[in-house]
């Protein structure tokens, strides 16, 4: 098992990535302020973990709850953390209680925003079963559902008490999550630590096997990058900025296409091949780190261009992006492999070029 | 003008109460990070004042969208906040846009809980109307809505960038509604500063006939009090459930009764006396004072007894009041005038007692 500390001031907690960590039930006993708990998870996870969780909670004399909601990206919304508040409310569940998540990024987002505002805020410990969410939601407080008009409008930052971090979940997740998950983790390598991507670039096979000692320093690694920049930038003003690479693009692929059409990763992944081409238009990346960029992508089997949404649809929806900052539109690109850069200047010709460029079918 | 520094940490802001501070636009452009404000308001107070806030913004450039909700503790829902949501949305409201409330609680609540929410997060200013929430909710960072099970239970703490205290904005407000503001004023008194509750005895009649000065004076010291309790505990875990007096009574009358029948003020009055009369019972408070505490309430022309819903119905709704902690019910009681105290030794019988005493008709 490997902890990390996230130091975020009064709300500093603790990651611990390992294989087996579900069971533990003696590192979250410790954290509960009352022996009441609500586990919410969805109906994929359930029949897999949900009893692995809760029973050794039950056996210590916990009173748990389990709220298992809906599978899917369609269901972060208002009408599923209704049924999150209603469950805590029926329940009587008290404001020393506890909200665990357990599940992907979906009920990360759902369950940590619940826990956010029942009652003014609940504590809440996150039990990440998705590389994705191992590598980008136990770090950094991001919580909230999705609204008819934006992704992830409605939200709150709000800090887990502890996140674990079990790699045994990992052997079930589906294929294309895997490598979906390893899009972000490849994401850190390129932003700002070169000796992680060139890590990535030699154990890429480990990782695609599902060998628990590289997901566990793959994740540990990410957190640990993650968490230094959000440390930095706790609510997002500034440096935290970075790890947005290829999520503008991103995110309009995943809205053009409709929610849950291509995973999040995927999204991500055509969208560094976006922010690196529009890089190298803009004369910060060479050609020949594009291609190493788009040859480490091609190899973790992820999308390495576009849909072709045609241009203009693609500008008018990063126009929404929560990256428009006072009408310009800032993106992050690349100054050389290992090291992102936040750019306000980007040029409208050289974006609609790169999306031209980056998404023939 | 007196203003008021509440110090929460990087979160501190400036309380600022007078006459007239409604139009003073200087007060508020130096806080916005981008020229575009949301202005959160209802039916009632729209008319009276939302020109006189939003023209002298406008003539300085910013972009005022008005929204304009119904008015009522009823909308304060899920419903109504969307509308928040949506109009925001409509209108590309950006991450570095201000959300300002101009209203009474339920605004504020709602205008605040938005704020908390939107896009994680964005600037709020809150502009209070009425005296309660000029006395209560202007500090303390509350927000939230109700839910069909509870009252208040879904919000968050989110502090705003400042408050404009405007006295000539309770020129309008209903004498009712005067009254119960001042229960809460008189509530301060009460539980922590016993000089400020003989000053209420000795102004109570200025203070009714709306004079200026006194206004100022008595907002101006029931927000330094909170403040100062609110600066020891943000949270709410210890000391902030000082503030609390009459209100785990008074929240079961508002429930009992259905919300908006009584008013909060009127309910925390009922619920102070009985506060009070089950401290005499339990031996700190004698019988002078419980009549010293009914006397000025009275005078102040609000109800001194509560409604004759039958003891079984008020335990029954404060049990899933949040003042619940590990099964107990937690009271804020007084050890003498001036000074409140949290007892989680509560005697059943006594709180049956002290009930049935204070709700005859």
């Amino acid at each position: 098992m490997r902890t990390l500390d996230v130091a975020l001031g009064e709300r500093a907690y603790t990651i611990q990535v390992g294989a087996g960590l579900l069971g533990r039930s003696d590192l979250l006993l410790p954290l509960l302020k009352l022996p009441q708990v609500a586990i919410v998870t969805n109906t994929t996870v359930a029949p897999l973990y949900l009893a692995k969780l809760a029973a050794p909670l039950r056996a210590a004399g916990v009173q748990v709850l389990e709220v298992v909601l809906p599978d899917g990206e369609q269901y972060k919304n208002a009408a599923t953390l209704n049924r999150i508040y209603d469950a805590l409310l029926e329940n009587r569940c008290e404001r020393a209680a506890t909200v665990i998540a357990l599940g992907g990024g979906v009920i990360g987002d759902l369950a940590g925003f619940a826990a956010a505002t029942y009652q003014r805020g609940v504590s809440f410990i996150q039990v990440p079963t998705t590389l994705l969410a191992q590598v980008d939601s136990s770090v950094g407080g991001k919580t909230g559902i999705n609204h008819p008009l934006g992704k992830n409008m409605i939200g709150a930052f709000y800090q887990p008490r502890t996140v674990l971090a079990d790699t045994e979940t990992l052997n079930t997740l589906p294929e294309r999550e895997l490598r979906a998950g390893l899009a972000e983790v490849i994401k850190y390598g390129l932003i700002r630590d070169l000796p992680f991507l060139e890590w990535i670039e030699g154990h890429l096979d480990e990782l695609l096997a599902r060998k628990a000692d590289a997901l566990t320093y793959a994740i540990e690694r990410s957190c640990a990058n993650k968490a230094e920049i959000v440390a930095l930038d706790e609510t997002e003003c500034g440096v935290r900025a970075l790890l947005n690479l290829g999520h503008t693009f991103g995110h309009a692929i995943e809205a053009g296409m409709g929610y849950g059409s291509w995973l999040h990763g995927e999204a991500v992944a055509a969208g560094t091949v976006m922010a690196a081409e529009l890089s190298r238009r803009m004369g910060s990346l060479t050609e020949v780190d594009v291609k190493r960029v788009v040859d480490l992508l091609r190899r973790t089997g992820l999308p390495v261009a576009g849909p072709p949404l045609g241009a203009e649809r693609y500008l008018a929806l990063m126009a929404l992006d929560k990256k428009v900052s006072a009408g310009k539109l800032r993106l992050v690109l690349l100054d050389g492999i290992g090291r992102g850069v936040i750019r306000a200047d980007t040029n409208l010709n050289d974006v609609r070029a790169t999306i031209e460029a980056c998404c023939h079918v």
